[in-house]
């Protein structure tokens, strides 16, 4: 077998593939989409303009800009037995494993399924699933609530539709902010683990749907989404507790636990996502007058800072975005859906790369079982 | 970024990881199932054995054999919801969206699915999974026939009930024979790519139900599975124009043309898989007196053989599964379902496998896109 006899667990720091979409300097706490400062895109740009970005390689014109808004706006509808299946999930079900379905079945609504790595199919994919993610996180959370449908409106924004969808209110030009901002944040980076995931089930040629269906499965894992989850779940039990959020952080340091939000396997400075995040988690704050999960959080960084004067723990892209989502009275258990709300369209920008200029991914395993051929021992024969 | 400058494109040779699972060595043709050769897997041993194999790591007592076929005979059940599913797929849905959607749908309505990552769990699940995926493809076959729905048989073998509720009528001992043989030999191959995309799913520590249904995902592009559909097609064609077999393959490549179900990125010998399935293909032929297919499938190995005498064409696992699925009365575009009712052994040990040992499959990508920061130009100012 003439593999390469070094591997990295997890292929580590190992190069999977050339790629045009992302690139993050971890060192210098740098992300880009296709050669953009995310700072520029979180003060300047709308979540569609980014896609537009991710999606064509480049920034688009007013006309361009305007027709992908049209083209989403037009693709926000579900067909009917897709309605009917997020209703008829039982109760028990988990937002994840809800939209991992309903997304899978799209595709039999898909007028396109057929095209399987069709170059301008795969662009009308991502426009159509971008639109209907957003649809069916807001409907699944409307239906469970036993509250009504609201019907897309296709003068709102991409941030501002899903808001509107989900509260069944029109959002403040705040709230609508803090969302375009967090979906512009959280839509590519790089090879992350529901990236590959996608981009290994596209190299079979096989459909966007499966791609993205698939990277749903993986962003569910707990090490992948659900970190700011995580981060909501002390800050409710620090509010619930009455407690001082400095000296509960302290309590956790000193049983040995790891405070979630802060760290990131590629940042070894400030997550560049966290500070726009921070910003709009004081302007929510202010603006409600519910400035108290910002207050809890910004004291909880500052005391993280002092602790780590070697500034190795850093707030990441998770622990704003909590108070964020909370201040916006969205529930936890929709925070990784959300991710996954933006994240599909660096997902749908790494299928079309992938199929575009296509090798199947098949690596190889390091053998470490029993000795081959071992004997077939008759049943009889084994103790 | 201090990442391994050379990579191969598709991870090519690349080892991602280690695994006792299986061994193949390509250029001497050996195929072993935690170390025992898959030749006496397929003369000796049965499905169920495979699987106890594959999940726990070595070959059953009779009393442990005898437990796994009941677990998996208690496990043959649906949800009526997902039966609803099934029934409710529009007329135009494709086999591999239908199984990709449903098995989503089945943690909805497994009692273990907020057990992510447990080990016994897992193997629950991994029993539970194999025999609803293959009432699955059999109902979902019925179904769209607008046949009854047999109730499974615990008396039968998984291949013997699997026949039994795709067909309504029990199937002769040879015919379970084959099916059985055609399950052992499809149920692993190391790190292939459904394979892998169910390790990088598990690997977030995301569950079972993810990490299959991604893989159906994977198995679903023409690249992985599909190549068995192919081979029949063309026996078709042949049959049709009433075509001299050998004389239709020379003119397929005189155009050209690649011959579907001859050579294997892996092997370059004989793949020891297509053995046992020219074998069965022959009986089956025999016992049915339908020997047409595999008359004209052995036709054309024999020309394919003359034709590349240094025996870097040999027939691989699809060729003859083709001959055998057709003969048993299978519809083709089942061929790539049959195939994951299979491999779903494979993938369960793999993602058990992972979850016991785990870390986070996260690689990184050569960036070539554009040079970075690009300036960030007001909308106004673009081209």
């Amino acid at each position: 077998m003439s593999t390469t006899p070094a591997h990295t667990k997890g292929l580590q720091d190992v190069v999977a593939g050339e790629s045009s979409i992302c690139w993050i300097d971890g060192h210098a706490g740098i992300l880009c989409y296709r050669g953009i400062d995310i700072h520029d895109l979180a003060e300047k740009s709308t979540f569609e303009e980014v896609c537009y970005l991710l999606w064509y390689g480049k920034l688009p014109t007013a006309a361009e800009l305007k027709g992908l808004h049209a083209a989403m706006a037009a693709e926000r509808k579900l067909d009917p037995a897709v309605i009917a299946l997020l209703k008829g999930c039982p109760k028990s079900a988990t937002p994840m494993e809800v939209l991992r379905t309903t997304v899978s079945a799209l595709s039999m609504y898909d007028a396109d399924s057929l095209l399987l790595k069709d170059h301008a199919a795969n662009l009308r994919k991502a426009i159509r699933i971008t639109s209907q993610m957003a649809m069916i996180v807001a409907y699944f959370d409307r239906i469970r609530k036993g509250k009504d449908l609201p019907a897309p409106d296709a003068s709102l924004s991409h941030a501002g539709n899903f808001l509107w969808m989900l509260n069944g209110e029109k959002p403040s030009a705040t709230a609508t902010q803090a969302m375009d901002i967090a979906l512009i944040l959280h839509a590519d980076h790089e090879l992350n683990a529901s990236t590959f995931a996608a981009r290994v089930i596209a190299a079979t040629e096989s459909d966007m749907h499966s791609a993205v269906t698939g990277a749903i499965g993986a962003l569910k894992g707990p090490l992948h989404g659900g970190a700011n989850e995580a981060v909501m779940k002390i800050l409710f039990a620090i509010d619930k507790a009455g407690a001082d959020p400095v000296a509960y952080v302290k309590d956790m340091l000193a049983q040995g636990k790891k405070v979630p939000g802060f760290g990131h396997r590629v940042y070894t400075t400030e997550d560049p996502r966290a500070t726009h995040l921070r910003r709009m988690s004081h302007d929510l704050g202010v603006k409600d007058n519910k400035p108290k999960w910002y207050d809890m959080s910004h004291a909880i960084e500052d005391f993280m800072n002092k602790e780590n004067p070697k500034k190795k723990l850093n707030a990441n892209v998770d622990f704003y975005s909590a108070s964020v989502y909370t201040t916006l009275g969205i529930d936890i258990d929709l925070f990784t859906p959300i991710f996954g709300v933006s994240r599909i369209s660096g997902w749908a920008a790494h299928i079309i790369e992938q199929h575009d200029d296509n090798r199947l991914i098949r690596p190889r395993a390091d053998y470490i079982g029993p000795k081959h051929p071992a004997p077939y021992v008759p049943i009889a024969g084994r103790g």
